[in-house]
């Protein structure tokens, strides 16, 4: 939502404002967030005074948090009582099972935010200000925090990934799950064939989460872990399917197609590789979230990138994959790149 | 411009993230101001090659943010080359004479900034973590950096502030010009009345931008200064009008009314005062730049607000003022508020 409504084809003071004003919504979101304000907007009655009891918040700071969350569009108000939209309520209260809000903790982590106040230098240089190889050093404890964190967001495309990567295969399955993360995705497939071993490689801190939330979804008998860089632990096998999700886009085509060859290594033939990535079209500016992402890669990593369809096929290719497709997640803005090894 | 589209009263988890990315927006449109990307794209021909060249920076960099500048509508993408939008053709290149590009000092100025990194104890306590009175304390450099750079947003109203303050009076007039910053104002009363002589109140280093643009303008002359804070220094008048642009939002209400008493008590009978303000509706939350402006006074000051014009006129009887009227700026977000020193 602009602060400024715009006339199409009219230049517009206010979407300016409303980009050098983008910090403060981030700023309003984290607050109320931490404030545990959506819960007591849940709870209602939702005029002030009770609000702020409820949060141990002053007034005047409450009021005016919530005037500006109503302005964006995350809050309603009517009178003096404020109320969820049909997205707080949703997305941002804690009750809802499709809450979001934690999400702010790794999209607010030191690691992705503070390359963006130096973006300029990072535009000058090509890559980011973060030292070594920024988000992808090894054992960085952002990615504990992902775990932890970025559930809620990945949760909704989990099943859609299941179902495209199974795509009705029943039976014994052996399943190389890289950069596994929460681990969502390889326990999806666990429970979606109860006869799939998932075998998730991170680093040590951030499997912790992964075998938690598989023994919480009851299929840890059927899921081991291995410590240590996807570019350098024998990936075992050979399996039937292995996931990448969100990891390409953190390298170069060059680093990607390495990997995927080693990724091939491991697959029987005709065995599959899913990538789950932000996939923007080839004009590299639209859909808006997928486009956008690339920003990010700028400024934590050396040399990733959103990469479009053809870049990911070139380098499927390369590395000896065919029968390469690709399937927009319908809950996300993420899309599923499917590649198959080469029965050669 | 939403990262992603919105179906109206449907849940949008993309409203969700675009809060949470909103910084991104103000970290890439203040690296492309900084790298004077915006007169690089004007002067053409806008492929990635000659436009890194033009900016000295990297091609890498300089493709990803003109992609995501094109996603948020600050730039247009045609092939490989990128261009103006009509926004960022008339306010952001710097050989536009609407550009606001400068502005980006003063809304970035950490005395703005840094108190959002720490938004939920500012709602907790209900005031600003800026030390002493926030904003407002005495000489904050911050306000000369508001002089320097803010001049191209409020260019614009000065026109119609002058008309709406002298409304058709010619002759000899003495004019109060409080919280003077760049001067722009009161100056361009004493364009559209050469007999005017304006008094202007601000910080002393403020004051020295002020001056330098009362020369430009040819004013200096009949423009005087006065230098220390707007409730201490005398007044002298009786004057004809007193201008108090951006200055009320700083204050409660009887810190305004007091302030208001003084200003009555410098005019003649009859005269007017006019103060320039954010205005939002009686809802406090449209429209949405003057109603989410009370964020920045939650931010940075004590007990400031964006007032209301119920809350601003009952002010101004308070203090002396009746024949109260709100003048819309139709080339801003701004509302005059013009009061009347009641002949009593």
């Amino acid at each position: 939502m602009a602060l400024e409504p715009t006339t199409a084809g009219a230049p517009s003071p206010g979407l300016v404002f409303d980009a050098l004003f983008g910090y403060q919504r981030t700023a309003a979101l984290r607050a109320a967030i931490e404030l545990d304000l959506f819960r007591a907007i849940g709870e209602g009655p939702g005029d002030v005074p009770s609000l702020a009891r409820r949060c141990s918040t002053s007034e005047r700071g409450t009021r005016i948090l919530c005037d500006f969350l109503t302005v964006i569009g995350l809050l309603s108000k009517t009178g003096d009582r404020y109320g969820h939209t049909v997205t707080s309520s949703m997305f941002l209260d804690p009750r809802s099972p499709a809450c979001v809000a934690s999400t702010a903790r790794f999209l607010g982590h030191p690691m992705i935010r503070e390359p963006f106040d130096r973006l300029a230098e990072v535009v000058r240089s090509g890559h980011t200000v973060l030292p070594g190889q920024g988000s992808v050093e090894p054992d960085n404890p952002a990615w504990v925090e992902f775990a932890h964190s970025m559930a809620p967001m990945m949760a909704p495309m989990a099943a859609p990934l299941g179902g495209i990567v199974l795509d009705g295969k029943k039976g014994p399955l052996s399943v190389l799950d890289i950069a596994a993360g929460h681990g969502l995705f390889g326990i999806e497939v666990a429970k979606q064939n109860p006869e799939a071993r998932i075998l998730a490689i991170d680093w040590a801190e951030v499997l912790k989460v992964a075998s938690v939330n598989a023994a919480r979804a009851g299929v840890q008998d059927r899921y081991e872990v291995r410590a240590g860089s996807a570019f350098e632990v024998p990936y075992g096998g050979p399996h039937d399917v292995v996931l990448l999700t969100n990891f390409l886009h953190h390298f170069d085509p060059p680093t990607c197609v390495e990997l995927l060859r080693k990724v091939r290594a491991a697959l029987k033939a005709g065995g599959r590789v899913a990538a789950l990535e932000f996939v923007p079209n080839e004009d590299r500016v639209s859909p808006p979230m997928a486009a956008s992402f690339s920003l990010t890669m700028l400024a934590t990593t050396r040399a990733g990138d959103a990469h479009t369809f053809a870049e990911l096929e070139a380098m499927y290719r390369e590395a000896g994959f065919d029968d390469i497709a690709r399937h927009p997640v319908p809950t996300g803005p993420h899309t599923v790149v499917v590649g198959h090894a080469s029965l050669r």
